[in-house]
């Protein structure tokens, strides 16, 4: 436990085949794992479940991610001999035991888990992990951090998508804020599963297939002082060969609009105004410009006419515009009404349908307020709040040794809600005839499984008077073999699958579930047994208090 | 852009000798290198300066992060032959374009920055990023990824740090709720250098020679129900080779603190004394029990104690207890008065200093109100909130052009805080004569530098009547060369060292600056030749509104 006194060499999180290494776990794993492996505890066979509390964002849902990477730890999982030599620094014990650490891996070890991209609530675990009690509790940290961020930030996309509506496009824009570069990529590919259309980071296009979104920025407009630094003012109409002076075309335009729009050509941006040109040269098919540099109504949006009536009269057309500060609603409103006259004037049915892109600080709220002002936007690039969850930044997931040796167990706690599950479960949903979610149940691994069209009880974990009968018209098991004698037992499907599964998923729920406020709770429950079950074991366990 | 549709292999943020990649970047950024280069302004000599707009958590101070990495990021940028290939799929443009970016490298790019570790304020930038346009601008993405987070987190740490004083142990315990293994690897390196004292991070203490901490969690003490499970009941005495019946002096020890204590042999768990005798016989000389797994007062104190006691008789002194939950200050003073009764009782003076950690959730304001309401805990473990900055996730780092081809540049805005300061400039810090920080002064290119016991007059720099005249007895440049003619300029220093510079940064700031509630805001100005050039330039680009 020596301080810092170099900096060693960055090896990083990840093992060359962008696993994480084993040694990216809390201390306290090892020491755990040295304390069983004293007492000869090591194997005894346990049963934990990774799940959360609450759901985040004071909603009443949780898209479940993360799971891929879960069992690619699993088929990885080792500690190198780089690692152990440093443990020994740590942790002056005997050689066997570090031996013993060098051997292990998660070949007896059996991952349960719902599906990735499935909508999951609070207590019903979203793993269970049964194997040797050290191999499972050193697995937790790892567990967690994979899954924590992962199902947070895909349920804040998915949020973000319920209050955007179907129609408009959601991109990612949070490389920048996020914790780290794993961080953003972590965020880039979790938001695409949650429903966001694109991202702006570059290699979570390469990875993970993501479409990628992006055009300039305010620098390249600040670059420009003058249509003197455009170094060639050409450029080739769309059919044909025919090369024009795009400045000249462009200054043409300015005079035209200029009456048109009502502007005054001295004073709009001349930097803008070159910059939108060198960038339309640059994407003739593909002209998007950021419009807020220096004024709007005043600059930037006639500039950006501008450059895109000449690109027409080329035969391009133009994408649209970005605002990235002021009055999004107003702005926006503005800009629509102008590229609605202009589609007129010039009977360009397109021009009114350009593209108006918003990107200033954006989080679900304020699409919200959006929304019940009324707004022109058609897509909205979200970064930091997106990627930081800034509502909430963390899930708060645990991982609870539920069983040992066939044995159940539980955490006890004074507040209610920390109690723990004991014992190995298993988990339905239950649906109505119309295809809709209606419950969740837990109950006891030998117990009859529930059937089709029975009326089943299914009450609170704790409460006691919440009950209620169910006749299902569907069921779904929700835990599947992932991971059991050293090998992956079901498919892990691509991105682009697990973001439709996570559509679908979201379908089955009532609207007042997922509105965004005041939510109704989705009911999660056990059976009678089960209830019995927990409440005894309880009693079992807590002491009695003396008031006095 | 084509949708996800495959699971590629997952090749991680990091190029093998840890360094990010260059594909980490947002897709701008290389459409806008593209933009330049076909308008051949791509080697225009550019300024850029990153900076935030505004310090976090309602605070006056910032704390610099995040340099190493940038250093090593310009000496190691470059895109891969597969990072080309790919690009290529993304934007269909010419071959030159993909053979220009495949030999682009960071030697003509030189960096300014300030010192690692260093207090740092707003506007003033923490990087000055000069080189050839598209290349500078390809760096932004990064730059920011790394600076952002580092520097929030850090700034965070120090924050919990002034709030617990120096006398409180500080632990990192985050990596299960950061932004994924990287998020949770960056957490625990800059929280070390804001001033905690160890993590519980393994692989960050390898990488980073941070001191690691942890004992065990519930899961140790849930694993175990009765004294039966107990393999071997020995311990050996700390001296000499003896072994005794650990499991029956632990007993001996249990009736007898039962009348010193007043708790009930029967009411203690059981599964509870059996795990602590585990880890006891494990680390007989490092024991440290979290004892609320049932219940504090009635079990896991008792329990401890019990196992403390038999310790003491072979010669061993235990560490202490974690709290996990409940309520902090009381359990506390609780625990501490019965340690100093057991201390006198038994004369053991040391037993009345036993650590007690706490850990359940804690933020900043959590330990103000412990510190009000009077406590006893001498070391806090601190994970979820420390690590994704709960009170603000974000730190806001931007990155913006003030000067190409010699000539400012500025980004206007309706929002007077987030107008630029353009062209490339100077920074000071000025101390008085008792070596407070007095005010950081900005000043351009040409203008003489300021010298100690000089009267010199500091303007803010968007509020014209602010200013004031300033005799410093210690002028510090802010900036200095790290990177340049691609060559690293200056030793890049341990963490530990970093740590011990943030301490002395912190140092030279004035109490009022960095309380917790309503501090004083520390003064950025810049000379009134700064001012009048900054102030022209705003007139000469903001369009001139029309009152209709």
């Amino acid at each position: 436990m020596s301080a810092a006194s170099s900096t060693p060499v960055y090896t990083g999180t990840r093992e060359s085949n962008g696993v994480i290494r084993a040694l990216l776990t809390d201390l306290y794993q090892i020491t755990m794992a040295y304390a069983y492996w004293k007492s000869d505890k090591m194997d005894d066979k346990s049963v934990f479940d990774l799940y959360f509390r609450r759901n985040p964002f004071k909603g009443e849902y949780t898209l479940f991610a993360g799971l891929e990477e879960c069992v690619k730890l699993l088929q990885n999982f080792s500690f190198s001999e780089s690692d152990i030599n440093y443990l020994k620094t740590v942790m002056p014990v005997e050689q066997e035991f570090f031996d013993y650490l060098a051997g292990l891996s998660a070949k007896d070890v059996t991952l349960l888990a719902v599906d990735e991209g499935t909508v999951v609530f609070p207590k019903v675990p979203l793993l269970t992990v049964e194997g040797p009690l050290a191999v499972v509790q050193l697995l937790e940290t790892p567990l967690l951090n994979l899954i924590n961020y992962a199902s947070l930030v895909a349920t804040n996309a998915m949020r973000f998508r319920m209050a955007a509506g179907s129609s408009k496009s959601l991109l990612e824009f949070g490389l920048r804020r996020a914790q780290g570069p794993d961080g953003g990529l972590s965020a880039s590919r979790y938001c695409y599963m949650g429903g966001f259309d694109g991202t702006s980071n570059a290699l979570a296009g390469k990875m993970f297939g993501i479409p990628l979104r992006g055009t300039h920025a305010h620098a390249f407009v600040t670059s420009y002082s003058s249509l003197r630094e455009i170094k060639s003012r050409k450029l080739k109409r769309k059919e044909g060969s025919e090369e024009v002076d795009f400045v000249d075309l462009c200054l043409k335009w300015q005079t035209q609009l200029a009456s048109d729009m009502s502007f005054l050509a001295d004073q709009v941006g001349e930097g803008e105004l070159a910059a939108f040109i060198a960038y339309a040269q640059a994407f003739p098919d593909n002209m998007l410009a950021l419009i807020d540099t220096y004024d709007v109504l005043r600059s930037g949006l006639p500039n950006f006419c501008t450059v895109a009536m000449a690109l027409h009269e080329l035969g391009y057309q133009a994408r649209g515009i970005r605002l990235d500060s002021g009055d999004l609603a107003y702005l926006s409103s503005v800009v629509r009404a102008v590229f609605c006259k202009l589609a007129k004037q010039y009977q360009l049915a397109w021009f009114e349908k350009l593209t108006i892109v918003a990107s200033n600080d954006i989080n679900e709220d304020t699409i919200l307020s959006l929304n019940t002002q009324g707004h022109d936007i058609d897509s909205f690039g979200i970064g930091t709040h997106l990627v930081t969850c800034q509502k909430q930044p963390a899930l708060g997931c645990v991982f609870k040794l539920v069983e040992v040796n066939g044995q159940p167990t539980m955490k006890l706690s004074e507040d209610v809600e920390k109690v723990s599950i004991p014992g190995k479960k298993r988990a339905y949903r239950l649906f109505g005839a119309d295809g809709t979610a209606l419950v969740d149940l837990m109950l006891q691994m030998e117990e009859d499984v529930p059937s089709v069209g029975q009326r089943t009880l299914c009450r609170h974990p704790t409460q006691e008077s919440k009950r209620a009968y169910v006749s299902p018209a569907r069921i779904d098991l929700l835990h599947h073999e992932y991971w059991k004698n050293g090998k992956i037992m079901k498919e892990l499907p691509p991105l682009g699958d697990l973001r439709k599964r996570a559509f679908e998923s979201m379908q089955t729920l009532r609207q007042d579930h997922k509105r965004a406020l005041n939510p109704t709770p989705y009911k999660v429950s056990v059976t009678s047994s089960l209830y019995t079950f927990i409440h005894d074991l309880w009693l079992q366990n807590a002491p009695i208090g003396e008031l006095s």
